[in-house]
């Protein structure tokens, strides 16, 4: 519990999505202009991102992060997201999540001119997104700096699954 | 066509995501730091943007452009998720859209504090999610100032539908 500000502005709900889950809901910190932009110069100031040479935002909260400092530290960003939506040449991967399973796509053409990911989301659980994207990236030869989230689920140990730096503004 | 330095970076795929649909895919544009940032001053610099309490992103291309403008410009953000995606008291609307039907939420939460809004995603078709979105803003009384997309496909002429402002990047 790094940030008692971030942290007093996460929603929690019991059995959202699904029975037995406590959901933590990130999204009242997009609502506060001046939280939102003291997390973003924070997750921005991180060697994660700083080392990286782009960063990869995982659909679909992510995305809010990843743009945001893609944005402040003009940084290229390349999306990871659900089947179907990406057109052209894509890497596809499928994982096991905290409630079910879904599939990540990432496009051929816009990793090419990157080396070195860091990879952005709102929320680090089991891992098994981040590793389904690790999987996708080390197939095409690239490198990982970390994974930089707002809220990790300590209880779950996400981070056993990585091999590399995890940076968690808010631990539950 | 206002700036061909955006319209060369998007690629078009034919039949994607559904036969006889021309995709335009805005995310090069991400892979770009330099245009990104320019795309994202001018679409700030809009009153449509200026005017507006808060910018509404619509999922999920629609995050990448509203997170980087309410951050650039200080406005708190308010997300539309398909469904099973927020968590808590929310607003549902179905719509139409060019390939398919589909739902959007916004937290009722999320907008009690705001009585405007400017509406960001990344591409006008035929207008029909931004029309789900504006049925359940005026539901809630609240004011639309505009939509600020990157993209507008002229021809399905989805400024029709919408009774406020429309400002897009590249028309095609």
């Amino acid at each position: 519990m790094k940030h008692n500000e971030y942290e007093s502005l996460i929603g929690s709900y019991n059995d959202f999505p699904n029975e037995g889950i406590l959901f933590r809901d990130v999204s009242p910190i997009f609502g506060n202009p001046k939280v939102f932009k003291k997390l973003i110069n924070e997750m921005s100031d991180d060697v994660i991102i700083k080392n990286a040479d782009a960063i990869l935002a995982i659909d679909a909260r992510g995305f809010i992060f990843g743009s945001a400092i893609g944005f402040n530290t003009s940084k290229p960003i390349v999306i990871a997201r659900k089947p179907g939506k990406l057109p052209g040449e894509i890497l596809t991967n499928e994982y096991e999540l905290e409630y079910g399973k879904s599939t990540l796509s990432i496009q051929k053409n816009a990793i090419k001119d990157f080396d070195s990911f860091a990879i952005v989301d709102d929320l680090l659980a089991t891992g098994g997104t981040v590793e389904c994207i690790k999987n996708l990236l080390f197939s095409m030869n690239k490198k990982i700096v970390g994974l930089s989230v707002v809220i990790e689920l300590s209880e779950l140990n996400g981070r056993a699954k990585l091999p590399f730096k995890v940076n968690s503004q808010i631990v539950f």
